[in-house]
């Protein structure tokens, strides 16, 4: 029996998977709980409850031409998609998206950051140009920023250490994955360019204070609403030579994005829309059903902590008044930053202990007591994961 | 009125159409005509009469995680999508899949390009290894190698003139794209690298000779199918750590590949296959039906470039013997390569004196001379531009 994602073919994952687990607290035949990924089934049920009014029918000769809409600057954008995006962050009140704002879909919004670095990046500038981010920082965003080596851009590390005076671009997630914190720019030298990744800022997370109003914005359709298969992003960018260029790397990258997807993903977020509008509606909208499962699962996850005797403790949020329901609600962010005592290797022990795959801080920019807990995955693995974590504690102790 | 795409969105051609169309033969009015992208409209009627057997229909909760297939090391490949692939390269026999080659999904074979550049490249070798291509060669891959300005390859141009003692890559389209010529690697030094580019190897394009079975082979739902707005193209590869080096490369880029376009890309496979394989069909399978399309295409143009008393002219192809059909016919690309008198530049001819927007010779690495028609439109279109043709010899010789 395998619970979790047994991540076999994920790099990432497969190196802490063929780590020989020492000293078991489970049997080997135990199955693994794989949370090091924020694949977001969680929101499965509700879904599957929404049955035939998220259907979406294909036939054989739709979608045949590249192109979506030759008149708008993002030309493989479906206007209903551009539509459905508009009229949810209207309705949620999460993001500015006045008529002149453009939409740029991408292949999920990861093809939008590479889009963003290329964007406010330059040839004509004789060294590559610092992506900084506040550490805890994505662990993505090093590997995308390397990989293709571009002299372009270059990963410069954590923005708190950043002193150069030379162009940079500052990547802030907010709430931040992994730790859920509301961040704003902190290296704030005039000229600095900044790409603001905005995934998870849903009402299911984090109470919504205000429109964000940002140079350019990220959102995915993955953490909106758990269609992480789908691969839809979008970016919200307000200067159309930036939009332009974000455009032709999508164009050079994968000549646009399938019509597919993005006339799913148009369907869904239509549907929340509407619901979220509709007063009268019956049982709950999708970011009420969110934020209820989500509270659930942070305070039970919050009282085993309380227990834990300091082996793992959890940051705290302040509530905030939001503006999307009505009232002071609490962060309830997508992974649970989990820190272990001084001195121990939080990763490392869920791993060896309890045979839970998560990823460690380093891969954050901080040390090893912290590791990332993905809050979104099934019943049945959260479950599991919480009956784990109440077993931890006596095994540290008694070590 | 406005006829086939007006690009006023795709910079390539947004240059072109803003150019003032001198001494124009035909009446501002007039709609232009553009031809210069492969949109592969042509095949929308056959898939319009297939209605409902090729209809796919996706309900809220399907597709909500990132994996397809844990156990397979393309862990976004939807094991129905490797399966109709497999199954329609048996029937077709243009290309080997045998159990032990990788398939790949991309975002398009685009994506797939650039996969493979990362993967045939080495981040430890002192410079970038050099890409090239025998002109003519597509006109997007230079700029797809070089526009990232990586240090892991570089676009070196044409591999006719390349005598460099230095590693290589050869990018290899066969058909080719534009001249519809049928090629081989021209480098063929020890230890030199290849990416054979088979988009066109299909029986409507191009008589099937033999099984492709090369290390690495890209093709492209977009013109197999006509199906351009799915953006789904597949690798077949020979090496497991190339094929790794690809998926960690589409990862990185994209978190992997739309299972709605998977989903529906692997319908329409299954519906051709299962045509090919029924030999009490009704009416025509995809292939003799495009075929048919194409030759009759092709008829109509060649006769009118025998009138055009050398205005322009056109490529010869040998017959082959085609073993999908099993019988010897013609090839009928997908591109018309033109070729005006020496001393015209062929684009210009057709944009100024017709209205027709192609994509001229140089940016296939060789001389304005040529230009490349697109055999692919609507026919609409496709006849307009036969008017056009038509017309063009009186006004050439009467200046």
């Amino acid at each position: 029996m395998v619970v979790g994602l047994v991540e076999t073919a994920v790099p990432t994952a497969k190196s802490t998977i063929s780590s020989v687990v020492k000293k078991p607290t489970f049997l080997s035949s135990d199955p693994i709980i794989n949370v090091a990924r924020g694949d977001p089934t969680i929101y499965e049920p509700y879904w599957k409850k929404m049955g035939d009014r998220c259907k979406v029918v294909i036939v054989g000769d739709e979608f045949m031409s590249y192109f979506c809409n030759t008149m708008n600057l993002c030309w493989f954008l479906l206007p209903e998609l551009d539509n459905a995006i508009r009229t949810l962050h209207r309705v949620v009140g999460n993001a500015m998206v006045d008529d002149d704002r453009f939409i740029i879909v991408g292949n999920g919004s990861t093809q939008l950051f590479h889009a963003l670095l290329y964007a406010l990046s330059s040839p004509d500038l004789p060294e590559p140009i610092n992506v900084v981010a506040a550490a805890p920082f994505y662990s993505s965003y090093p590997e995308e920023t390397k990989f293709l080596r571009s002299k372009l851009y270059k990963w410069a590390g954590d923005a708190n250490c950043y002193d150069k005076d030379e162009p940079y671009i500052e990547v802030v997630t907010s709430p931040n994955n992994p730790d859920g914190s509301i961040r704003g720019t902190v290296v704030n030298r005039e000229g600095g360019k900044a790409i603001h990744d905005l995934a998870y800022y849903w009402p299911q997370y984090a109470p919504i204070t205000s429109k964000a109003d940002h140079d350019a914005m990220l959102f995915t359709f993955s953490k909106a609403t758990g269609h992480a298969g789908t691969r839809i992003g979008w970016a919200i960018v307000k200067d159309k030579v930036i939009a332009a260029k974000m455009v032709k790397f999508i164009e050079v990258s994968s000549i646009g994005v399938s019509r597919e997807a993005q006339l799913r993903a148009a369907k869904i977020l239509g549907v929340i829309a509407d619901d979220c509008r509709n007063l009268d509606l019956k049982g709950e909208n999708f970011f009420e059903y969110g934020r209820r499962l989500m509270s659930e699962r942070w305070g039970k996850l919050r009282e085993l902590g309380m227990k834990s005797n300091g082996v793992f403790s959890l940051p705290k949020y302040p509530r905030g008044y939001c503006k999307f329901t009505g009232e002071y609600t609490d962060s309830n962010p997508a992974f649970a930053w989990l820190k272990s005592k001084e001195g121990l290797n939080c990763e490392n022990l869920l791993r060896d202990k309890s045979k839970i795959i998560t990823r460690g801080g380093p891969s954050f920019g901080v040390d090893s007591t912290y590791t990332r807990v993905s809050m979104l995955s099934r019943d049945v693995e959260f479950e599991l994961l919480l009956e784990r974590l109440a077993a931890i504690k006596g095994t540290v102790n008694g070590n």
